[in-house]
């Protein structure tokens, strides 16, 4: 299993919204070709969990984690497109996050890590597409965080985007998901083994994050899908573990959400959650204009796509629609579809017979 | 402060679903007078958190859960009818329950307490029925676990209910509802001083119950009333803590949920409210028939009431029209209403404006 992840180093000082880190690194990955025009570019943003890496590639075989939208014939097609996929900052998968050594004391951030926004996120991005001497943008694309990422990255650099393709995603965050993402926080925290973030980094608080990432599963799907797929079926093996542990597990869907969160565990860093679910609590395009609409006027963007899914209760189609017509007003030409997927805020990673075509379309228009 | 409680004491053994209590009690309250012909009783069973005090009254003129319905003049009108409302069994306000002294043993059940279920606290009902001699009840009326408690009863005593008034619950819990209860569950037995049951009375796992609140109360309501009601809006000495603690509270809807979770820490057992949550998943009107339709044809009602709320997502829309569908095709006549209320699961014991006529004109048309 290769390794398609490129690194760029950041010589300077990297001026933070909230403070600044001494010559980070941002990873990427890229697929396709930049042409001789070098404006045949789409940026792709990532949402809270996922890396650079989108989809498989030569250096890198495995699936990505949005294979079935990005690669040769896709939707996003590389084949004509050059295609860059940038891993967050903050993130656990490359960038420069609360889990690096900081150069200035040889230890691992950890909190002194400065309070990350989307806007750094915005601004590692930003540095990987200088360091790729790309002037302008053909499109930005993100869903859920990554959404929210690239309108950050487009209000910060109206010259550097031509189109957005936003998806599942708001410009803010409403008090119900901050709820959501504070009690996610809550759970890690009061892990003991969190020990205010100096925990060992082969000993992870693995059971809160494992109930944060529970209380994620439940709140990234949506009843109606969990009705077809799980209805009331038990555990074959009910009985017994009913006999143990009289609040043990006893329905199918107690064992499917067990066996996802466990799965997580591993895969990321305590302290990395922490700063990337605080960030997105905190965006709001508003501070970039005074109000949503002020922020939106100053958009340099041609024409937008924004998709929302109408079982999403994370990110309400009402805050997709909220942006649509903050552009539609900013005079931006936008198309705008919530679909009818059953997957709520993860149907853009499981729907794709709704989403490939929504996606390609964005990019047919062009 | 006085208590309006009665305590039926049943000599004889109590036959449960899964297993027996020596002699429990059922405390119960009542408002209103019997008539002589003894057919203006209306008996109501509580939700997951609620006592039998559902009024105020001459020996408790404290305010009860539902003090705007029921009571003189009151949709629920005490000058008309003869309220019953009964302390479900298990529950810790005065019914037998998991916190309450086995005379077999002489120590407190704990988890030696049977697994609940709905028809149980049903049965605990009917005794308190026959005990008042009531031979057919004018209503039966609940809302959300006590919904489906009514539905159990109904089921049950064929004969003894006349109509049915039942709010925001349904047939069977579906799996997301399940799934969060589930971990609600979890985040209490994850507590160290759970202890498996065994904590002394006075040091219950306060934490785990504090997270399980909360997670409860963003399930309960919905996002488009914290939207309206908290905005984005920062707690006022938000700086301070945000530096002491960077994961620290910061928006107004975090420290709402964090008062109003303390504030039901003390007030309820933590082995109570396990055995009562685990109760709601296991309920399932198929039982009684082999399908949903199967047994809601046997029920003996002449007509119900059905209540829904559009903003709820524990107990969907979809379970009342099931409901709905599912008694009209039994014959019996169903009036069907989903209000437009926007505090979602909550609303019957907050939007008293809509549930206030729509609970009224239950007994209006009888």
């Amino acid at each position: 299993m290769g390794d398609a992840r490129r690194f760029l180093s950041i010589d300077d000082e990297f001026q933070m919204v909230h403070g600044r880190l001494r010559q980070p690194t941002i990873a990427y990955e890229t697929l396709g070709e930049l042409n001789e025009s070098r404006d045949n570019a789409v940026l792709i943003l990532t949402g809270l969990s996922a890396s650079a890496h989108v989809a498989s590639n030569v250096e890198d075989p495995t699936p990505g984690w949005w294979e079935d939208v990005v690669g040769p014939g896709k939707p996003i097609d590389t084949h004509r497109y050059f295609v860059v996929c940038v891993c967050s900052l903050g993130s656990f998968f490359g960038s420069t996050c609360p889990a690096s050594t900081d150069p200035s004391t040889g230890s691992a951030y950890r909190l002194t890590f400065p309070m990350l926004t989307l806007e750094d996120i915005a601004h590692g991005a930003k540095c990987v597409i200088d360091h790729l001497e790309i002037k302008r943008l053909h499109s930005v694309v993100g869903a859920s965080m990554g959404g929210m990422s690239v309108l950050a990255f487009a209000l910060m650099y109206p010259d550097a985007v031509n189109a957005m393709l936003n998806i599942s995603a708001g410009a803010n965050s409403q008090p119900f998901s901050i709820a959501l993402r504070s009690l996610q926080r809550e759970l890690v925290c009061n892990d003991p083994k969190w020990l205010n973030g100096e925990y060992p980094f082969d000993q992870q608080p693995q059971e809160g994050m494992r109930l944060a990432r529970k209380l994620g599963m439940i709140s990234y799907r949506s009843s109606q899908e969990w009705r077809d797929r799980f209805g009331r079926e038990r555990i074959t093996d009910a009985d017994a573990n009913v006999h143990t542990n009289p609040f043990g597990m006893d329905f199918e869907i107690e064992a499917y959400l067990s066996a996802r969160a466990r799965s997580f565990m591993d895969a990321f860093d305590a302290n990395c959650y922490l700063y990337l679910s605080r960030a997105i609590d905190l965006f709001d395009a508003a501070d970039h204009g005074g109000s949503v609409q002020l922020a939106i006027n100053r958009l340099g963007i041609e024409r937008a796509t924004i998709l929302g899914v109408q079982s999403d209760f994370l990110f309400l189609p009402d805050q997709q629609r909220e942006l649509k017509n903050a552009m539609s007003s900013a005079g931006i030409r936008v198309e705008f579809e919530i679909l009818d997927s059953i997957q709520g805020h993860d149907s853009f990673l499981v729907d794709m017979n709704r989403f490939r075509p929504a996606i390609a379309a964005h990019f047919n228009r062009s």
